[in-house]
């Protein structure tokens, strides 16, 4: 009897081969998550990993969304950023309604790969809020000493870059009380 | 009787004077939370907000991570960054340990208000992640056309700032599996 072992009988490898329910790769160790080649995110309890998304070009950011393992997978195959919408409970094509899509020009994980960051270019107004402005993150809070002068909010956009109304029409809003 | 108003028997403005059990100001309409001036944060079912860290001079992600009302409140009175521990279970002021604390130059909260972006200042190696690189989004992952060579995880920075093991010691690595 031929013992040889033959590559197609040989053990596969754990790390690239065997897929948890997400379809990546089961996360072993701290080492091969943290020091390994193998992409092996971590989805919360809800099935979702945060996902930090960066202009390409001024490396502002933009906004802090979700993906479940779908809409990762998606990003990764398509190039073009999709979310899970925690408002609507949907796969989101960013884009799809307002046609602003990102696309992806770098996707990176982060150390105990529970974060995803992107970084990405948008055509038209490079706007990614649907509140009109370019970033999510259009005010600012004062710290420290300079919250004598008053803790109001700061604007750091001096106005919209398109009108919701009249891209999202009477689509309900995302906001979350 | 005297049914002038006084000042003082005024009815009080709810978005600034009332204050929800974080502290911070409750969310009354998304209205208020989106286009108001005074911060009202969504803090999650686990009582967390998550927080987005950029390097001030090379707009680099260093970090995501998740803040408690207190983790938020000790950053925007000190102006130093606090974080809460979810695998320690503790609040946690950035650098403790390390001794690279992050200085905040500008803190940002987003549209909906449930999540925070810290601009931030790190004295010596500028380093920000428990295994020694830079930032903690040290790989990248291939998209669309480029899978095509291989979907391995390439590295982003060539080497280590630090060496964990002699600014950590024995202390229990943060990851989860």
């Amino acid at each position: 009897m031929n013992r040889d072992i033959h590559p197609e009988r040989a053990e596969p490898n754990p790390q690239t081969s065997q897929r948890s329910d997400t379809g990546f790769a089961p996360r072993i160790s701290i080492e091969q998550v943290e020091e390994g080649h193998v992409l092996a995110p971590k989805f919360d309890r809800d099935g979702l990993i945060a996902c930090v998304t960066t202009d390409m070009q001024t490396g502002e950011v933009l906004m802090l969304g979700y993906m479940n393992a779908e809409a990762l997978r998606m990003t990764i195959e398509t190039g073009e950023a999709h979310y899970w919408s925690r408002s609507r409970r949907t796969l989101w094509r960013k884009g799809a309604t307002s046609g602003l899509i990102q696309r992806i020009e770098e996707l990176r994980i982060d150390d105990d790969q529970d974060a995803v960051w992107l970084r990405v270019s948008i055509a038209g107004t490079k706007a990614s809020c649907h509140v009109g402005y370019r970033s999510c993150f259009y005010r600012r809070v004062p710290i420290g000493q300079a919250r004598k002068d008053g803790d109001a909010l700061i604007y750091t956009e001096a106005e919209k870059t398109f009108d919701p109304k009249q891209v999202y029409g009477d689509a309900p809003n995302p906001t979350i009380l």
